[in-house]
């Protein structure tokens, strides 16, 4: 039995999923789908239809899930975070991946956790005891008690998991205003902490450099150096076959202090007249 | 090529190298060589000589040497630690293990560092980016500064890292004293802090149990029933060629607060009169 056939879901086209290609990858060998929701880097949250028909493919090709939701809490006004783990027939196939790192902002702290039912978790322990045998135990009783302390907040203005995700709105709203005044074109996520930016408007002369890279990682390090802002290329997390439609983004993040986004702000205003 | 042939050199006959038998385990398949010292479960710390035995075997056949020295503060008078990394030709093949939670004793804070040249760090540094990415970066600091704080102390009495070996010297020697004077055959270490003790004059009965575990696993599970006393079964350390040799040894460890000590005594005092 072959049980390395997984796919894996983190883009999508025209940031709908295009349910036609993924039924089409599915076949009597896939053993397992691979979610992000919301997703790094474009910032997509899948609606509830879409997450349907992924369930809907899993349970017809009896496929397990790993769902991918560290920034569960990071949704932003008019959107919703739905686990694909609470859709009917989904729970016994599903593990959820949650990232203490994520939800309290503390991502050095390298703890999280995976939910799902005894089957599958006993094979989750077997490795854990196996690899990493145990996780910082002050770290993860501080993260208890929070989860324990903001569990008794929940729906109030100041529990942390709600209030990061308002603080973040306006960081994203700005951040999106500073990018289109300067000419470039960011996709608004829906979720998560990350901005995308089509830089093409740009035009920025690369030629210069290196010929073996794409075109993002070429900008994002003469950006760094000739602009002092600092990105990621996308099509670091692109495979071979989606690559080329990536490659004219780039990532910024925006939970970062005002005063430095302050500072992009002032960066991006004067970009055309270094 | 194949690298998964490895010699684990954790047990010793008559906790005293048998050299011909080491050497006659080097072939020209063999790629590494993990050693232990302050070994665990003995409390055997390998002698200069010893490791230079191992050094001309590791030098002769062209094999790397992974040196687990992770109770290495943890040594009693009249014994040295010797870091095999230091014997000539041996810095360029050999990873040296060293762990802050056997250092400070914080073992639930799972950090730890491996020093060697750096053709083979490079090859950790890869795995490390691929498999845990980061450690807690708040308890590294904190390791980085216990480290700076202690090296500054050094060979003064309250340098932690002589300090605990001076502490726990005391507490290794009445839990001698208190399983000999119960009629057990303690081994007692020349570092670390478990010990191993023969149990076969205490002529146990426990034929009324499973039979398909190891003595010392059933001795232990009747122990922590019967007695209140917890041990763990030293075949769990063991490879199938020197399981019989090690059945009935038990490994007590004495890195306790002395009133758990006392409650060890009062325990095996009272031992034949249950």
């Amino acid at each position: 039995m072959s049980y390395n056939i997984f796919i894996s879901l983190g883009m999508v086209v025209n940031w709908v999923l295009d349910q036609d290609e993924l039924a089409s990858k599915f076949n009597s060998k896939t053993k397992a789908i691979i979610i992000n929701t919301p997703n790094n880097p474009i910032g997509k949250v899948f609606t509830r239809s879409e997450l349907q028909v992924i369930a809907d493919l899993c349970i017809k090709h009896d496929v397990l899930c790993f769902s991918d939701e560290v920034y569960e809490w990071l949704i932003y006004r008019g959107h919703e975070h739905v686990k694909i783990a609470t859709l009917p027939g989904m729970w016994d196939r599903t593990i959820t991946i949650g990232s203490a790192g994520k939800t309290f902002s503390v991502t050095g702290w390298k703890l999280g956790w995976s939910i799902g039912p005894e089957h599958l978790v006993k094979h989750l322990q077997t490795v854990m005891q196996n690899t990493l045998y145990a996780c910082a135990t002050p770290l993860q009783e501080a993260v208890a008690r929070g989860l324990l302390h903001d569990f008794e907040l929940m729906e109030q203005p100041d529990c942390y998991f709600s209030s990061l995700a308002v603080e973040l709105q306006g960081k994203r709203d700005r951040l999106a205003c500073i990018l289109q005044q300067a000419g470039m074109s960011p996709v608004v996520p829906e979720g998560g902490y990350f901005m995308i930016v089509d830089v093409t408007a740009l035009n920025q002369d690369l030629s210069h450099m290196e010929e073996d890279k794409p075109y993002d990682y070429k900008f994002v390090e003469w950006m760094i150096k000739e602009k002092k802002l600092a990105a990621i290329p996308v099509t670091a997390f692109c495979g071979d076959e989606s690559r080329k439609q990536f490659e004219k983004y780039i990532r910024l993040c925006f939970i970062k202090q005002d005063s430095t986004l302050d500072a992009a702000a002032t960066i991006l205003k004067n970009w055309s007249k270094a």
